[in-house]
């Protein structure tokens, strides 16, 4: 597959644009012409730019409204054309796209206007340019990709083929299958998007995502692609508004992160092979010499047990049933943050090359003399990712801590998901990382009034459930108002969230306060037993219930910092969600006791 | 006419809304339900928290999905609607708004839905409340007033009224004429709203304006309702995203003055009557002492001579031809910043008065012996606006500077425009100020694609054009990329600006540089002269036509900081834009020289 990224997908100049496409490893670039308005570098230094880069400008664009009722305008664009030709050539390329007509003058007969595009390839073609057609989903009279290849078809000209794109395709809702059955596709498209109930034009100008960050079908549109007999390049037109504004480097390395997933969701095999991460490992929290007391009060209160310390020292490993959090005492810029997940994968190095292709950051943990190689990833947000086999064991990493009995906490089942804080602009990013490399599938999106603002939620979860992770982002300008949105949680699944409450407060822990509007809103929505009720109101727990009548019971810890806290809680009947009703009562509270 | 607000209008906790809507000076406010929920005080405590602000609570809200096709749910909901009606008593009120029921269990039939109604005013009758039922846009069945109304009549129950809410009339495209004929309006809840396209849901949680910063005409709606013999609260439900992350104090300012300017607008004279500004008296640059020799080498180049100086000295007036500039020495955050508008006032003092009761912040600039009293006021974004009249002449406070000769540089027309940049969450904050105060009249949004990110930008203008503001605004996160975005300039008119340009170069003048790409995309879309062509090139001057044959031709000075440059246009065959088609490349080329 050649890999291709239009500039417009991309902020910056257009050199930076195109250093970054090709420091990710983008084999071509699309310039869009306003980028190439706007720069100081002549074609011809673009394209030597491009050349010494090593990326290859597979097309220029767009040439918009090609056809017109009125012979006067006609011939303007035929002029403008002519220019735009010598352009093309002069950026050593031969490819421009050209857009369906969206003003009212557009031809609506089908021969006329296959007349028109006919003269305008045979003007290209005399530039040694081929002028690739493209319906715009808002076109006047061609917006459907079939109409757009029926009139090139009638055009019968070398010169002339159809551009086909993912977004002007789906986003319409057009049935995709006749896609394989194109002739002449002269270039590919793709970009995602997010349902969002807005008009084409302003999602298509705002809101285009990578593949697998929004709502699409790609795979199936990929497939269709390829089975027209194309083989050009595959190229990401997304315009987005914080992409515009984020930096290149970043935004490179998941647009081609997002084509080489896409690949091998069309295609499996494409990438190495490897299963997905099965379940939890660990949960790693730092703590500074002054949060670690606070940490290590919170484990213990929850019933959790220093079991060993690690062979190099500084790191210890609490444990409570099957549970286990490690503690690295190291320097962090919160007195507590979670700062990496580690994750049982039955193949872990193959895991991490299948990462690698992915673009994924990996590293290797410094090991020590007889201690296991953990295959480990950065996350786009700084977290660390670790893939643990079951040969070399982790844990064995760590000396056994002698005669350490469990706490009077409570007993804990797993892991039951984690809770990431992102940047504002880095949602979308975790949100593929998560995906594409972790093999998660992303959820709903819940937003969440909080006294400051919007704060959105996605959980991503494996396909059995037993790895959840739950990315969430503040509202646009956070720092306006001064304080930290959202911050990083591990829940723990326990099987009875009021004695592990009670048997936490009873070891000293502190839980987040509930008000007390919150039980009297309760016992109005929900039809619950008088005494139940007082129970969670004694003991800070939370409730809800879903439509199948499942229940959630669950507490938070107060927050040690502004970036990290617990929840415990219990899932009955079933209930599969992450109790967002009462996110709004927790944010509210946490703004109370931010934690220092 | 009472003024009310909705406590999801205003970021914070409750109290904190409470004390924002309180020190604003609202009568009222709604108490939105899950600001209760997730605050510490106990509604009686709310109520006397209230009380002590002197606010009064209107109303709670909202009480949703009131009708049920099934006997099991309705059961539940008459037991919900006892606890809330005690609630309501509990803030010391007497209302709760009903929303007509969104859910497929939703009563079909008027009669039946009737009935239910009916029994659930009894129900909040026993408790002294009354309910106000209001068809949401999107109700299953119930979605437009007129059928609620209906439903409200056919129940027949003295506890049980409608509400009446602009947004839900207007979005829907509902003619509001039936309103004044509505009997029974027990509360009525304005908002405004941009036509962005999208589906009425997320438009009405994330995107309804303060009246007069969307596109509603609001004022005929307020006059419907007005007819229809209601007299209680006017109160803003205002969902908007930015709104909920905002200082809930200024956002409180906002929202009041855009009742006062609704009231009267519907009902001129509400307010006292001052004519609105009707032209320029001066601009003023602040140049700090590194940045004044810049700011005065600009001036000298673009034709401006030192007239005057100010009696009190660390000011001086500059001219050309009728424009004047007035440069303030004194420090500033930048080199050089647009720092006042002087506007022509025929009344300046009752047009204070005005700006006052709009909740203007009105300041009165040190008056020594014989000098002018200019009634100012302090824009949203800190610029001060001076109201200018006749007599006393405010330009007599400087004294002539002798035997000063025009400068070399251009003749000037006069003042075309300013731009002032805003804070990403102050945009709609000071259009209203703009058009409220100042009495503009707000146009199309544009938006530009600069190379870190949109930038949006409107014009406000004054009914016959004298006087011309734009507002413009960086991305979501201008920051994440460490540069601004926008920056303030003033545009000067001429009647020539090639002449302009060269007179401006040959004085010294440095011009923003305009790239090759512009003008040979120039070239390829306007059919020009060669020679016209290459003047432009050669004095780095831009170039627009409008639909109407129209044609701006505009050049830039280099940035002398990064808040200030100044532009030189010239507008022919009547020309009403501001060349926004330019802008991409201004903002490049401004980006590749950014000022000190």
């Amino acid at each position: 597959m050649q890999t291709s990224i239009a500039t417009v997908s991309l902020a910056g100049s257009l050199a930076e644009k195109l250093r970054a496409a090709a420091a990710a490893g983008f084999d071509a670039v699309e310039v869009f012409e306003p980028d190439l308005v706007a720069s100081p570098l002549a074609p011809a230094q673009v394209r030597a730019l491009a050349g010494d880069l090593g990326v290859r400008i597979a097309l220029f664009q767009p040439f918009r409204d090609p056809d017109h009722v009125d012979p006067g305008v006609r011939a303007r664009t035929v002029q403008r054309l002519h220019r735009k030709c010598e352009v093309v050539r002069e950026l050593g390329c031969d490819l421009l796209l050209v857009c369906s007509s969206v003003h009212p003058g557009a031809v609506r007969e089908d021969g006329e206007l296959a007349a028109q595009l006919r003269a305008l390839a045979e003007v290209a073609a005399g530039h040694g340019v081929r002028l690739a057609y493209e319906a715009l989903a808002w076109g006047t009279h061609v917006a459907d990709y079939r109409h757009a290849a029926r009139v090139v078809a009638a055009a019968d000209h070398p010169a002339l083929g159809t551009c086909v794109d993912s977004f002007h395709v789906l986003s319409r809702g057009d049935d995709p299958a006749g896609v394989a059955a194109l002739e002449k596709v002269f270039f590919y498209q793709v970009a995602d998007a997010p349902a969002l109930g807005m008009d084409l034009l302003p999602l298509s100008r705002h809101h285009r995502l990578f593949p697998g960050q929004g709502g699409f079908d790609l795979a199936g549109f990929h497939r269709a692609v390829l089975a027209s007999g194309y083989d050009g390049p595959v190229s990401l037109e997304v315009f987005n508004d914080l992409y515009r504004q984020a930096d290149p480097g970043r935004t490179a390395v998941d647009a081609l992160r997002s084509l080489r997933h896409l690949a091998d969701l069309a295609e499996p095999g494409t990438l190495p092979e490897a299963p997905s991460p099965t379940g939890w490992a660990f949960v790693e929290v730092a703590a500074s010499e002054e949060g670690s007391p606070a940490v290590t009060g919170l484990l213990g209160a929850l019933g959790f047990a220093r079991t060993g310390t690690h062979r190099r020292g500084e790191v210890d490993l609490w444990t409570n049933g099957g549970v286990r959090v490690v503690v690295n005492g190291r320097p962090t810029r919160a007195r507590a943050q979670l700062s990496s997940l580690g994750l049982q994968a039955e193949a872990p190095h193959a895991l991490a090359q299948r990462s690698r292709e992915l673009l994924a950051a990996v590293v290797h943990r410094p090991v020590g003399t007889g201690e296991a190689e953990i295959p480990s990833l950065v996350a786009p947000d700084g977290t660390w990712v670790q893939f643990c086999g079951r040969a070399p064991d982790w844990s064995e990493d760590f000396l056994p801590v002698p005669g350490r009995e469990p706490a009077a906490g409570p007993r804990l089942r797993e892991v039951d998901h984690v809770a990431l804080p992102q940047p504002f602009a880095g949602f979308d990013s975790a949100g593929l990382f998560l995906t594409a490399v972790l093999g998660l599938c992303g959820g709903e999106l819940s937003e969440i009034a909080a006294p400051d603002g919007l704060v959105r939620s996605r959980a991503h979860c494996s396909a059995d459930g037993a790895i959840r992770i739950a990315l969430e982002v503040g509202p646009t300008s956070g720092r306006l108002r001064g304080r930290p949105l959202a911050s990083g949680h591990v829940a723990f699944r326990t099987d009875d969230a009021l004695a592990a409450a009670a048997a936490f407060a009873a070891a000293g822990g502190e839980a987040l306060e509930v008000p007390e509007n919150y039980y009297a809103d309760l016992g109005a929505r929900f039809d619950l037993d008088a005494g139940f009720l007082d129970r969670l109101r004694a003991l800070h727990v939370l409730y809800d219930r879903d439509e199948a009548g499942g229940e959630l019971l669950h507490f938070f810890s107060r927050a040690l910092s502004r970036e990290f806290f617990v929840e415990v809680l219990e899932r009955r009947g079933g209930y599969r969600g992450f109790g967002v009703a009462n996110t709004p009562v927790r944010l509210a509270a946490q703004r109370r006791a931010p934690g220092e």
